[in-house]
């Protein structure tokens, strides 16, 4: 299949994590974790961040999160979170599965972003018993809509959470196109900046598969591999989980990824500039461009063989992965001027 | 590391599975199941088993085998099986955390098998609402001791399930070995003897990550899509769990690699025939094999850098996989057959 | 303590339900609900409904709500309510705990009352996995703010319902004030016009404890009792939960309490007519009366000792239950008078 | 109905308890336990045990274990108790359900006492991820065969869970009447020989519906009120739970009905004393007489009209409430040795 922009989770693996699969099937390994690709990837976790933070391998981001929050709360317990929140609008309950009930308190018009006042808000909404005590919150970095919470945005949320005896946790999905976008080393943007829990993506930055917890906060993080394994998230071949990671971060890929995929985003807005009624629909601050366009412009992109998640209200997303291709790119945009100058000669 | 025979999760990708991945990475694929790699998967699947069968991909054996008994079951439910069962010993409680409180009912003194007599009288014992009601069998095929269960003994196990409105599940972890070492089809050992939903698993015969749950029983297949949604189970670049399953079902692998696993265990056995105090404990029908040895002579194995699995009583197992060496396993021979006189003269 | 109208939960137990509980008293019986009046209670509610219901008692509200849903629920399915529905606002995740995980769907900005169009709307928002697929719709009769659906509304929820594939679940905690507001048999409101299942509340229709769980459509009953003692709702002394039920239905009393409480809200309404910026919030259609009020007002009556639930906006609660008396009523009715008028001298 | 033995649940409330609810049916009450009645309970429970405990009123016993136990654990936790515990045979999987997924590890045939040896050997059998974390050990005081522990055995087992850093759960369905046994104070039975959580049965002591859940650890019960309430066992006339523990503990009723009741099985038992055939299978401590009898008496008694559970292996139960009467008892005993004089002629 012709590259695509849909989503950054229809490309492969990239190099440096595949060349660490390809290492890491040499030979017998122990099962479970208990190998050095495992102890490697974590040790290296925790060079990254500079701290002694506690790391775990999941296979998924659905699974990472829900089982991190549920360490935060109990079923009684509800989680803050953004209107668009991967955690609310595409787990499918996840959340509420794992932890066996607790509800997402969702900021109203929020969009994807979170803010103190809406925090407190929420928090302090409701103080009886008959509705779910607020016990965390959970941020996006980059958020759904590609755009990136600063530095003082998370203190400040951390700071809020601290006051109000919330846990703070950050779905980082694409937490390395964040990295990249702010310029900011990854513990500025986590346990420095207040955050107990970190969802590291994996898939989205270069791998076939897996994303990394990381507590920064250990005391939630007790008996979280208990959780892990009856959840079905422990790895038999763990190394294989494992290995990628070493992969992208001895290497630096992690972050050349990610740096790639944000400067495509950029690129590729630009090349929209002045193609009437196309406009970008949030700022482009990480590796996707969300766009407002005329319906029969989407519609043409579709029969030219494009795809793309669209949006009640008439948007389109495109998402740029480690190995978006410039050439694809000026196709994708030649496409929607020529659909653009259509829609108008037609309108 | 040398290889060992402590689990057949010690061993890394087949040279099929591997390259099946290799080719699933060129280029971009669409995301959540919906490639052709994911098609192709479950059709082969489909072809397998001669039967028009629902195939569904999760990443490893604790959530397969949980999910499915979820499936078949409520919270209120129970679930019969063998006293050595894996979902009893050795998965975390995940039966009961993902069907939210099914209670598992051990056959006593059943060791790894269950009997129409042991399944009868476990879910007639009780038949009121003060004790979950019995609703499922499960069976692992190959048990957890390297036993198989012949095309007879589970054909009387279904009909028993039918007899008391019970469904019947089959762990099968390591359901190619029992393929191999019956020499029956897929078919004959499954839908065709009465079994409702099928684990076949992936890892331990030669892939990364990954098994398959099979439907036979279309009506209980009901929104699984959805259950493994929710539980963290979809990936979202499938083709990655997929792929591998092509690679080892197209080419055969699938039941070469087992046939040589269970191969290497006869082998193994035999190598052992007159080494004093040292026994299988069970008859060798698969890739395993159960040691009764002295314990000074398990002691002088680990000492000598063998790793293996030890059990109350004084038992060590053995496992050899796809990949299984004979000169390993001759040097692992040798080292038992050298302690095992040292042991004597000690004694 | 004087009569208050905060809630309808102030009130104790009404005569006939006291007088059932005395006679059950007498003696023994056998336990769990194999006594004569747990069969009678039953009984009484089929011959009332005229259909031959499944009949469960369980203790509270919360409890009959989630485990009525959980019924018609896996875990990846959802809920669709209305705003202020009691599951979502006041029953802290009850519905979430009981599922292990269904997500309610709240329709936004529809206060108390769904209608079809709202239902279609949430029902076809989303039609693929990651998000939960929805599976039942939830009516509260009479409203949490006191109106009560027609037999026509209800009629076309349920064809709604019917043509999405949805079950329909009615919360009926003053469901008897739903009966007496409409005139209507309990059959008419319920089974005829296409609900499947109703929670019909005892507690504040007079009883210390307890509600019934009726099942119209029997097929989702299966197992309910299973599901009942698992959950905690099993009482061991059941002809006390049951008792009551026979002295209310036999003797009207449930019919009588009900009317009784929905005329004092209409009379207390009355009272209230000319008052200077006191005024209902919303039609006075069961036995609740939510009010608009200056907040110097509300403020005035909660120091002259009247308890009542404010909400966000300005609003308070009166509820008037079986024993709700006139000249509490004229007295409050009184302070609110004088307050108002004194609140418009200082205005 | 006469009055039987089957179970102490047979029984109705106690003037006592009767009376309270009739006290407390005067007038009006706020809702949620937010009346006097409630925290007078509470405040006689603290009296009663000495100590500063957190005390929480649920509807019946088997939401008071469930609960209380799923807040020591979480769901990979998982709970030892004996073989003959109610919360494993009687449940119907409650504690898992509560908890999401606890395991219960029974001690083999402990019947229904534990001791510190076999909870040291369940709590150190595994020490991997693969198996659930022991957490918590639960006991039965008096047990489910009637056996009281002595202050000495609960002190060396509590002493015995911290050492194994696992929290003491008492099941004290029939609580009173251990303490009416040993003549000791409630608080010696409990905290004092270390006990963290308690379950204070009142339905079988004399009341129509209600358990007591008393916390002495009370960083054990952080937000047990929104476990209540989320579980479905917060009543919203809270005071028709709390009314009759004020009468029974105001006037002492129940210890003297537990007294009652033990006394009437010990008289009993001696009723018994030469029928040949018959004899108490377990020392007879509180008010429960477990009998061996030949099937063909027990058949008869049946046959008689009397009520009792038989056991595999025959025995029958004979439960003695706080309404025991010694005619009721001279009659049962003697069919019993009509019955065995019977059976020995036909023998």
């Amino acid at each position: 299949m012709d590259q695509q922009f849909a989503s950054d989770n229809y490309a492969g693996l990239c190099p440096e994590a595949w060349q660490a699969m390809a290492e890491a099937n040499a030979g017998h390994a122990p099962a479970y974790g208990d190998d050095p690709w495992t102890a490697r990837a974590a040790d290296r976790f925790r060079a990254l961040f500079g701290t002694e933070c506690e790391v775990f391998f999941v296979f998924n981001g659905t699974a990472a999160n829900a089982l991190a929050l549920a360490a935060l709360c109990q079923s009684y317990h509800s989680v803050i979170c953004a209107e668009a929140a991967h955690v609310e609008t595409d787990e499918c309950g996840a959340p509420e599965f794992f932890s066996n009930g607790s509800k997402l308190l969702v900021a109203p018009a929020s969009g994807g972003r979170l803010t103190p006042h809406a925090i407190r808000t929420l928090a302090t909404a409701r103080g009886d018993i008959h509705y779910p005590k607020p016990r965390a919150v959970t941020i996006t970095q980059p958020t759904e809509t590609g755009e990136v919470y600063s530095l003082a945005e998370i203190r400040a949320i951390a700071a809020e959470c601290r006051a109000l005896g919330l846990r703070l946790h950050m779905d980082g999905a694409r937490f390395a196109n964040a990295c990249a976008s702010l310029g900011c080393s990854p513990a500025e943007m986590t346990w420095q900046a207040g955050v107990d829990v970190l969802c590291f993506g994996g898939t989205k930055n270069g791998m076939a598969v897996g994303e990394a917890v990381i507590f920064f906060n250990r005391a939630l993080a007790e008996d979280f591999d208990y959780r892990c394994k009856q959840a079905g998230q422990l790895a038999s071949k763990m190394r294989f989980l494992a290995a990628p990671w070493v992969g992208m971060l001895e290497s630096g890929a992690w972050l050349r990824n990610a740096a790639h995929g944000n400067a495509c985003a950029r690129d590729f807005a630009a090349m929209l500039d002045g193609i009437p009624g196309v406009a970008p629909m949030f700022p482009v601050q990480s590796n996707a461009v969300f766009l407002q366009a005329p319906p029969a412009v989407l519609e043409g992109l579709k029969e030219r063989g494009w795809r793309f998640y669209t949006f009640i209200g008439g948007g389109a997303r495109f998402m740029f992965a480690w190995d978006a291709r410039p050439e694809r790119m000026r196709a994708l945009a030649d496409d929607l001027r020529a659909l653009a100058a259509g829609a108008i000669c037609q309108g």
